[in-house]
């Protein structure tokens, strides 16, 4: 078995990032520009914001964080929206999920010009990504597909079942693995909560990525030997062992699965690293105006 | 063994369609109006766009044929594009594809306004379909789940097999299959080119969707007892026992799998007619301003 460190690939990105930022401003370039929302302060949304803010002050890209009360109205985030996609000094942005009840994600998502829309959750990014068109990638699945890319792990012909169907993470990484390409090239098969027959299924995996957001579930006996498994999930569980008061917690049952593995990423430090690489990515891109040009 | 009738089933929409079209007129509304784009001679293209055109008179639709000879610019499309966007009488158009070499498809497909774009192809409205958004849906896909529902075939937990990664068919299709509702919720499978195990994996399908464009490409010792089978493939084939010249060969060995089936589609008569009638609702949704307000 042996660790797909996320942590130390993200690293060498985030230098090689670094990099290009410094030769940008000893051209006389601009600075990349990103800009994040938060609203509220759920301490999982605290904790991604500020990593991300520090991300980009380790890369040398400007940062922005705009914060919201819990209260704010739909029509105010809007506002703050379009005043974000009409500012020519921003080049990406965010807004933070998930928001209060009374605002609709959809309708905010939808607002983000999805050429600031460095998330990757726009539909225009989400369709150009299906139509395998330049874009900006969504922030997790990129970072999965990077991990095969950096590691070299064969994914041609290969079978990847994908656990859990959700817009930012089941549906797009599905794609990346089906699409032409390397990575890519994978018969690639979608369980979810309807699925019955998951344990078979898994069994059939030459690669595994589990994307359910339930703790442990992906056991020992649901893995081939030599099987890939990619583990996005990080449900906060209290903890009395940690500072925070919790612990992340993946889906896949480490102790069990790990040792069955050619290849398994931990948690921490597996995708969730990554997912941040990739945001600073399409930052970078956005700066560099390289998927859309005005 | 029991067919599934697309022809049948098409002809009743269509029906339903055009009761609501002579509401709609009754009622003082507008006329819904269809553009259609052809560029030179190619026969499948005449074919196709002749039926369009020919359906869209049956519904009580307006519709408007454009044509192109081959050597078009794309200039000058993309001009043609333009002014059917901005045309207020025109409500949907497509622009048939594929197109000659010296013309962009993606460039064509980008230009169309996605609020006109009844064929579902735009990545607005990939990427709506694929979040779960209002959208124009890709018409063949939208096709084949309007067969699951007329025919109440349950999909809820059924392993769906989908044979090709098309941007058309194969990934539309994989991800309406396994959204949750009915049809739907289907854990799903995504097979092609690269898939090395493929007999084995139909094998294991409740449902097979085969839109590979390999005649006879499915056969009888790879589909299991009681299966569901959808045949998307219409390859044209030389014939000399048809007046064209020649006949639609369908991915599926249809003598040998249809013995072994719960359902099946039969080519000619199965996918094809749906695919149209999907472009009519599509229409009928744009006329109606459904989907897109404005």
């Amino acid at each position: 078995m042996k660790l797909i460190d996320g942590k130390a690939v993200a690293a060498e990105i985030k230098k090689e990032i670094a990099e290009e930022v410094s030769q940008i401003i000893a051209s006389g370039g601009k600075r990349p520009h990103l800009a994040a929302v938060l609203v509220g302060h759920d301490g999982g949304s605290e904790t991604y914001v500020a990593n991300k803010v520090r991300s980009c002050e380790e890369v040398g890209f400007q940062s922005t964080l705009i914060r919201y009360e819990e209260d704010v109205t739909e029509a105010e985030l809007l506002a703050c929206v379009n005043r974000l996609n009409d500012d020519p000094d921003i080049d990406g942005f965010i807004v933070q999920l998930p928001l209060p009840q009374h605002i609709s994600e959809e309708k905010i998502t939808e607002a983000i010009d999805y050429r600031k829309d460095v998330d990757g959750f726009h539909p225009v990014n989400v369709g150009r990504m299906s139509l395998g068109m330049p874009c900006f990638l969504s922030a997790t699945p990129a970072g999965i597909v990077e991990l095969f890319k950096r590691y070299k792990i064969e994914t041609k012909g290969r079978h990847c079942v994908v656990l859990g169907r959700s817009n930012i993470v089941g549906k797009p990484v599905s794609v990346l693995m089906m699409q032409k390409g390397n990575p890519g090239d994978c018969t690639v098969t979608v369980c979810h909560s309807r699925t019955k027959n998951i344990s078979e299924i898994c069994l059939q995996a030459d690669i595994i990525i589990a994307a359910l957001g339930v703790p442990g579930f992906l056991k020992g006996d649901m893995v081939k030997e030599g099987a890939v498994v990619i583990d996005v999930g990080t449900t906060r569980l209290p903890s009395d062992k940690t500072k925070s008061g919790f612990r992340l917690a993946g889906d896949v049952l480490f102790d069990e699965v790990a040792p069955k593995c050619a290849w398994i990423t931990p948690v921490p430090g597996g995708v969730g690293p990554m997912t941040i690489v990739s945001l600073l990515k399409n930052t970078l891109l956005a700066g560099k105006k390289e998927i859309y040009s005005q």
